[in-house]
């Protein structure tokens, strides 16, 4: 083996959040990000990739890389930082969001960051890293070329060509051109969109959609978008300054990121443009922007409480235009849809895609991808940064491209893909999960518990309390029960009393052995009777109940 | 008041699932549908409309009429049947879906069911009920046009204009165009798309993307739809004839609607097409076809069991191609996702919208919503069928083609629109919500229910049981601790030990009164410090446990 790639993680987005890169004597990481829970993880606050194939050779770590400043790519690094020590190396505003994110959680002490530019290069072990510059909907972000002593790797990053971005950088043709020339290896590509046809909008087609609404918009503006959507918050200062209106940052997310993007020159404010909040809600109502985080329906954030009338510092009033300049993250559907229904319901008119086009994605489309691969004319093509089923549609791609079906690998996390004399293979999947984190727990969440909070979520639980004679095992009090999750309790009288009957019932058949189980049983199938639900029950006698249990 | 018109339910996709119109004398329902409950209406099975406004006034109820066969518009109708009786309206295959629906309840003795067809007129009571045929994802559906005393009211039911349906049967546009001569006072019009621009493409583009894949499928094609929709069984039969293969229904649902809807003449099959699934499994590969429900990733449907391997009478195999011809209800996305990648790993090509047009909605995009209006030139528009956000649209679209703003209706299910002298007013809300059916429990679950699942699926709970001297109120045993969806309990010795250490330190300090409630304290506490989790926490003492919790 001359050069061995691993995408960490469970099944997801494959490569996404974490990549080992490795020969036989030294390793490179690229990413080092979360994945956020899906609806029916219950009570979980984040994933992060499984990161313990790194641990094992962490002494053989050169530098981790971090292609760009989103969450699923940066927000695991205080994780990886606790665990062991490598340089990281990031460009200027991914290094300022890094720094945010460590300082934060008292780590940014104890970490090595390096800056570096799109074009420039560094050598991190063996591995000679050229940074190129790609368009995504986070500024400064970069692709890889990565030459190994097995042969020069490219790596998308998270990318778009976008011929108008709103910075006015293009993603940097000449060096993939370049690369070309002087043989790639393999291409590892960004699969997110590889379902969807055609090419992605230019950013600039939301400067006209931006026009037009402050053109008609009677009274304020509120855009909701991401806080790391830097060049959203551009557009949005550049709309206010042709439609001579003052813009306010909402929020500590959105004036953080707004700050610092500004003093690293990544967002330019003409003077006297940015006013603060308060300043904004004393202006005239036609004068004002007012830019805000919060268009994923997360009921704490300032769309989610002005939905439903619960924000401090200032509500709602008539003639108010809410756009979000977002999607919803997939999953978020409902949350986000039910946000934008209360918003109408409480007066605002909302603006939205497919509304108006508000929004465009941050990656390539497939003819975008088809684009890269000749740009790059890979020997092999390795589809990152998508579910299985983009992935797969990634590969069909390349192979119409040309690239012959055995060079190109379609596989999930935890699958080896390996170099030897030229050649890829595709080895034994390495154990490896995504890690759920939990309140401050880290891991200790498994499937027994995820089973546990389903079973909770759709039936609660009964607990009762009797008490017993030691000597005849028969009920000497009335028992207790106590239920949450399961029915109304008042106005369950009747099941209730029910119960009690049937666990008096049941105590006082048999010989006394195995009560706590045999009452459990019982009520357990008159609660399904009665309701066809499935609640917990625990049954807890007077001395005898059952230990505390695994 | 001449006529007041109400939706009824909560708030969601007004008006869909069952309406309520009436003179000072008498009442007419449309539709009785239930709603899927989103993602965070934990445990909940299904939704249906508080019909507690039409009891108020059941004597006065001439009947139902049903547009057509989806749940959204029938699947309440057991609860109205057991509530009161009126005769009930449908077309042949409505009415046929409603018999099955209703034996299956043991419900159909106590039901007047009457049949009408597209064209035909029925009386009401004091309505003149004119069914014009409306093309949608179900055949057999209708639009309404309803004569009443103060005036003609159209209904569009769930509609698209198809001008190339499956069945050949389009929209009627002469009844549409000879209800705009009579003059139309309102017009009642589904807005489920009313955010997309352009016209809906005709099932016809179906044929042509099912004629490319029966091309170059290599072995078996699957095809995944809704039961209910009869003309994608009728495109899947045809192109299996073009293409030499032989078609089979799997599972329950498919074959009773796919038997029933050739029965009625709504579906057309050659002879010896249709095969058991059993014969079908012993055809060489490429000569079949199966036709399944699951398309929604439900774990328990067959996509989904092949999708896990845990199908019992077949397996996924080499070369068998999957296709979703069907949209995720919105919601579902997440596990439709889930289950697509999850048959991509297990061997299988997946076929989806947008990878290949192999689904279009049944709905009216914006310029067929547009065409109806013109057509029916109603004085007054009520946009229905839709969230909010949609009906806001839609009554952006009637404005726009020049209906007065005074004339448009957009409000949320509960609000009476009454007629006076042939002009609108919306009246105050009715009381009215949506009612959760869990298990055989309908509407015993509310918002304290509701909260302690989230709450138990958050961060699950922990019991405490000890004995207590009922003198000296000191602990005289060692505490026992329960918990479920909290922690994994083989690895939380430690946390359990303090838990237990910091309940004897509890019951040391005080004079041993609120005992219970002062361990509950101190054990919430040392749990979120821990873990910044908030289990429940419950403390039972022997003897003095808490009574029986409200």
């Amino acid at each position: 083996m001359d050069l061995r790639i691993i995408p960490l993680g469970g099944l997801g987005e494959v490569g996404k959040n974490m990549m080992l890169i490795e020969t036989p004597t030294d390793a490179l990481i690229i990413d080092a990000g979360l994945m956020f829970p899906e609806n029916d993880m219950l009570g979980i606050d984040c994933i992060i990739p499984d990161f313990n194939a790194v641990l094992d050779r962490k002494e053989r770590v050169r530098g981790i890389v971090v292609t760009h400043g989103h969450e699923d790519h940066t927000g695991a690094i205080g994780h990886v930082v606790e665990a062991f020590q490598a340089p990281i190396y990031a460009t200027p505003l991914t290094r300022g969001l890094l720094e945010v994110k460590l300082s934060r959680a008292g780590l940014l002490d104890r970490t090595m960051l390096n800056t570096v530019r799109a074009g420039s290069k560094v050598q991190i072990g063996p591995f000679g890293v050229e940074f190129f510059h790609v368009c995504h909907s986070i500024p400064d972000g970069v692709g890889l070329g990565i030459t190994t002593p097995a042969g020069l790797i490219v790596h998308s990053g998270d990318f778009k060509f976008d011929h108008t971005p709103v910075d006015g950088w293009p993603t940097d043709y000449a060096a993939l051109a370049e690369f070309s020339k002087r043989g790639v290896l393999a291409l590892m590509s960004d699969s997110t969109n590889a379902d969807r046809p055609g090419w992605t909008p230019s950013e600039a087609v939301i400067d006209t959609a931006f026009d037009d609404l402050f053109r008609t918009a009677p009274g304020r503006i509120l855009i909701g978008s991401f806080a790391s959507l830097i060049s959203r918050i551009q557009q949005a200062i550049r709309a206010a300054e042709r439609h001579g209106r003052k813009v306010a940052m909402v929020g500590t997310s959105m004036q953080e990121n707004a700050k610092m993007a500004q003093k690293l020159g990544y967002l330019e404010v003409p003077n006297g443009l940015l006013v603060s909040v308060e300043e904004a809600l004393k202006l005239p109502s036609q004068k004002v922007v007012l830019m805000t985080a919060g268009t994923q329906g997360e009921p704490s954030s300032i769309l989610g409480r002005l939905a439903t009338g619960r924000n401090r510092q200032f509500d709602l009033k008539e003639g108010d235009t809410v756009v979000f300049s977002s999607h919803p993250i997939p999953g978020n559907e409902e949350l986000v849809h039910r946000t934008i229904n209360r918003l109408f319901q409480r007066g605002a008119r909302v603006i939205y895609d497919p509304i108006a086009p508000v929004h465009v994605s941050g990656h390539a489309n497939a003819e975008e991808m088809k684009l890269l691969i000749h740009l790059v004319q890979p020997k092999h093509f390795i589809p990152i940064h998508g579910e299985l089923r983009q992935l797969h549609q990634h590969g069909a791609i390349a192979r119409e491209l040309g690239i012959p079906p055995e060079n190109v690998a379609v596989v999930e996390n935890g699958y080896p893909i390996e170099f030897s004399e030229g050649r890829l293979q595709v080895g034994e999947r390495i154990p490896g999960e995504y890690i759920f984190v939990d309140g401050s727990g880290v891991g200790d969440i498994g499937p027994t518990v995820m089973r546990e909070r389903e079973r909770l979520a759709r039936d609660g639980f009964v607990i009762v309390r009797a008490e017993v004679d030691p000597a005849t095992r028969r009920l000497i009090s009335r028992p207790e029960l106590v239920s949450r999750g399961f029915v109304f309790v008042p106005e369950s009288g009747e099941l209730l009393a029910m119960a009690e009957e049937k666990i008096r019932e049941t105590a006082a058949r048999g010989d006394g052995s195995r009560l706590s189980e045999r009452i459990e049983a019982a009520l357990s199938e008159l609660f399904y009777q009665e309701t066809k639900r499935r609640p917990m029950v625990f049954v807890m006698l007077n001395g005898n109940g059952k230990k505390a249990e695994k």
